[in-house]
């Protein structure tokens, strides 16, 4: 198949061309060089089958042309930076929103008839129901992240309704594993090695959240090359839970240090935060897929990967 | 109070305007003029508690000067043409998010501590749930104008979040009453009018939906000028649902016209179209509010107000 990949240098998308590339698909990437690299792909860069093409995908005219004919776009694209939202109140909705209606205008026009899209767990804000299915009470949002993506999954639905495309739209929890770049691993690790002694930690510590491996959730993306129906919404998970400590616990472990922990306090590490995510994954399990990573085996293989390629940390300082 | 209506000129703004004035608040207008109109305000114009201002919302920089400061904003300017929204597949993005972000925005720099906000029932797409309450299970978008409503909204809880307003959001059903300008009744009159021998009509006739009298809705606006909680969600309904086929016989009835009914068919009237809406209005019942007019009503005396205000026809062919 004929597929593009929006986002494709970035930590999800770079997975995603990979395994794309190893089960014989043409695979295009579009991205913007801004958090995603070249070095993600590096084992596959100079593959015949792949091209990788430099593009703005909130100018609409140059979206319209850069998707042009395909199967199938997965479009995972995005400012994924949940906590700094108020420091720039426009770019989430710019790159997530108006990069995702250029998207859809793109593959109308171009006649491409399938999406899938990489949303958030963080749609549901602050919901009482946990785990929290995809059918949970009709949330309210606490970020403007989640607002954007909330926006995005609306004109996609819509233009499903308009029969333009089919859709599967995806929830995810936190994603870890190789080429991870964003996030608290990240962060925990560049302080303990800049100094193992002190680690200063957002939130109270007690935040609660479910984390998923890449591999497992590249699995079920590739699952979706196909559509099943007009338009699908899965959550995507793993059934537990871990607090910000336990993860504390396995990174230090892993990196043989014994800081002393400092909390910032509160029950939340920025605002928006949700202190507790756990999303309901009955709706994907009962398809064939199934996470086949622990939590703690992802946070130690993360831990792990940043250890052994520390140009991560230089990009994302 | 100070008060700030985008939409001002409008069917529900201009009601909500001279509402605001017989109140003793001082009110500013700011409107675009495409679909609002001065005459709509006649027997305020020259008001001294009243100004109007000519401002293009999707214009940022000339939004954060027009809002200036205020007590609140009550944001009604929108696109309101569910329709037609495949016609122009980014009008309603344009004229409800980036404006509902501007308007934000702008609320911000300027310290503007409240808005109210005129969502709508379509948020809840083709929900299962009927009469649908304001926490039904989490929906999917139907049309370009729910999507736009929902990332509004989702952008504006997002901005309570984050501490910057106070908000209460309404999701209204259909409207009518006087300056009533688009929508079925309108259509109907002016066919009816042309030739009141034939009358088309979208859909089977079976469409079932409910009307809101537009001083019932404006009763709602001004029980909400002052904050009761950071952030409110109230459906705007009555606890009654007609079918087309109902207002057709009251249209007809009103005119003096027996016309041949031409249905084309389906159980839609458009795209996106819910051919069920009807809202579970117990939470607003629940504070002092109630409609006081019935469905009937309302039909009957927007009917009279067009044959009284022709005009309105001649602005909306």
């Amino acid at each position: 198949m004929q597929v593009v990949v929006t986002g494709g240098l970035g930590f999800i998308g770079s997975n995603l061309v990979s395994r794309l590339l190893q089960l014989g698909h043409d695979v295009r990437v579009l991205d913007n060089f801004s958090t995603g690299h070249e070095r993600n792909l590096e084992s596959d860069v100079g593959h015949s089958r792949l091209t990788i093409d430099r593009v703005d995908l909130t100018d609409a005219a140059l979206t319209v042309r850069a998707v042009g004919s395909a199967d199938i776009v997965y479009h995972l694209a995005a400012n994924a930076d949940v906590r700094d939202g108020w420091k720039h109140p426009r770019k989430d909705h710019e790159q997530n929103v108006v990069a995702t209606h250029n998207v859809l205008e793109a593959m109308r026009v171009n006649s491409v008839p399938r999406i899938v899209f990489s949303s958030t767990g963080s749609v549901y804000g602050a919901t009482a129901v946990v785990p929290t299915p995809e059918d949970a009470p009709f949330p309210t949002q606490t970020s403007l992240y989640g607002a954007s993506k909330l926006a995005a999954e609306g004109l996609i639905q819509a233009y499903v309704e308009g029969g333009v495309i089919s859709a599967t739209i995806f929830r995810f929890v936190s994603i870890l594993g190789p080429r991870y770049s964003h996030g608290h691993v990240v962060d925990f690790v560049r302080q303990l090695l800049e100094n193992p002694k002190q680690l200063h930690v957002l939130g109270d510590g007690t935040q609660t959240k479910s984390y998923l491996h890449v591999a497992d959730c590249i699995d079920a993306l590739v699952m979706h090359l196909t559509p099943s129906q007009k338009l699908a919404i899965f959550n995507l998970g793993v059934d537990a839970t871990i607090t910000v400590r336990d993860s504390i616990g396995w990174i230090t472990s892993e990196m043989g240090v014994s800081p002393e922990l400092q909390f910032a306090g509160g029950s939340q590490g920025w605002i928006g935060d949700n202190p507790l995510i756990h999303l309901d994954i009955t709706a994907m399990r009962a398809t064939r897929w199934q996470p086949r990573h622990t939590i703690r085996d992802s946070v130690v293989e993360t831990t792990r990967w940043i250890l052994a390629n520390q140009w991560v940390l230089e990009r994302t300082k």
